[in-house]
């Protein structure tokens, strides 16, 4: 990925998007996704991982329930990665988030991934930059590793939402009562580090990018959702995926 | 390491080895390895992989009883890799094996490992070269991955018999009623099949370097677990490990 700025990048739909028109259409796509799911099952040759990144209130949650709101749940698994315990830590970084691979047939979604380790951790100086450039190299192997040895397809997305459309989703937490639960007033420390968090982002895309990014603009969830179900589909229709026929005994 | 030729090695321990002599001192080393276990323990900050490759009968079993018997059973565990279930085959080769790296502190000890996967399946013709080449990457990064992010000191013995000692510990498991539950007639198709076995090793020992090999000539029991033993103590002299003070809270 050649180096890029975020903040020359729209967070929002582009004009000739229509809300209604695009939201229909992603009705329509949550059909074939339910489909391109149960073959995806039923072959079991290859299997996705979808990588979810983006900073606090970037809507990570409600992208998840609604992207994958048609598949079979028998067929998708989710896992958010949270502070590392102590036996996690006792470990590579990668200790955790390998575990959590997907098995051939089947979808596994990260709520946050292994990329955190080269995020938030810097944000704080808790990994300086020589560690950060090893662990980006770890990355790209571990990634190549499930890529040419586990026939994963792997999806990364970084939610991208502005700095008022954030702090505006942060501030609905604390007066909405069905939202208050998601509510940390930490999660505002964190967002006055907004640029500084760009910085690491652009430098995490610039070095880990043999896997390409998808940089959604989140402003608005309905484009949002569409351009992430988008990006899954195009993936999964490449695949050319048949049912298998009768098992030889 | 240098291209080697395993017939060009011996099995056998050199002529100026005595074998009481070298019982005694492993007992002391025995001594050493417990307290050194203790401190690796105590002070939680690297961890020991210890990989464990030979064939059939070369005496895997049997070093891995001695070698670690003065450890505090706490701190070590062993896991054996038979064949992949099914579960295991759904995703890239490393994925069952990253689950068991060790935590720091903690001495890991594998009876055939990673390994296999260009080993008995390059001698069955189920992974070709290009696999294979592919497989050696991947296990070099994995490795580096652990040294580097996890801590991890890792050694790898590879125990060198002899066709004729082979062959005879194999008869014996015909003949002895204590060996006899490790008897598998498939032994003896693989044993024919001694040269092959050491072609696949050699490129494996040639390719998969970063971490050294240690050949250890097992025709004797007594200089296989002496030769293990020093090699280990060796690591973990070199860690100059201390006892941690009083936890600060």
């Amino acid at each position: 990925m050649p180096v890029i700025k975020l903040k020359d990048i729209s967070t929002k739909a582009p004009k000739e998007f229509n809300k209604e028109e695009t939201k229909q259409k992603f009705a329509g796509m949550l059909e074939e996704f339910s489909e391109l799911q149960n073959l995806l099952f039923a072959s079991s040759t290859y299997s996705l991982l979808v990588v979810f990144q983006g900073m606090d209130a970037s809507g990570k949650d409600g992208a998840i329930k609604n992207v994958f709101s048609s598949v079979n749940p028998q067929g998708v698994t989710v896992v958010s990665f949270k502070v590392p315990t102590e036996e996690e830590l006792a470990h590579d970084f990668l200790w955790r988030v390998h575990e959590h691979s997907p098995a051939k047939g089947m979808i596994q979604v990260f709520n946050r991934s292994h990329y955190e380790d080269i995020l938030v951790t810097r944000v704080h100086g808790w990994c300086n930059d020589e560690t950060a450039r090893k662990r980006m190299k770890a990355i790209n192997d571990f990634e190549e590793l499930l890529t040419e040895h586990g026939n994963t397809h792997i999806v990364k997305f970084y939610l991208h939402v502005s700095a008022e459309e954030q702090r505006q989703r942060l501030e609905e937490r604390m007066q909405d009562p069905a939202k208050m639960w998601k509510y940390n007033e930490k999660d505002f420390i964190e967002a006055a580090r907004y640029s500084e968090y760009h910085k690491v982002y652009e430098d995490c895309f610039e070095h880990c990018d043999k896997i390409p990014w998808t940089i959604v603009p989140s402003d608005q969830n309905w484009y949002k959702e569409y351009i992430m179900l988008k990006t899954i589909l195009d993936v999964l229709k490449k695949l050319n995926m048949k049912y298998p026929g009768l098992k030889k005994t």
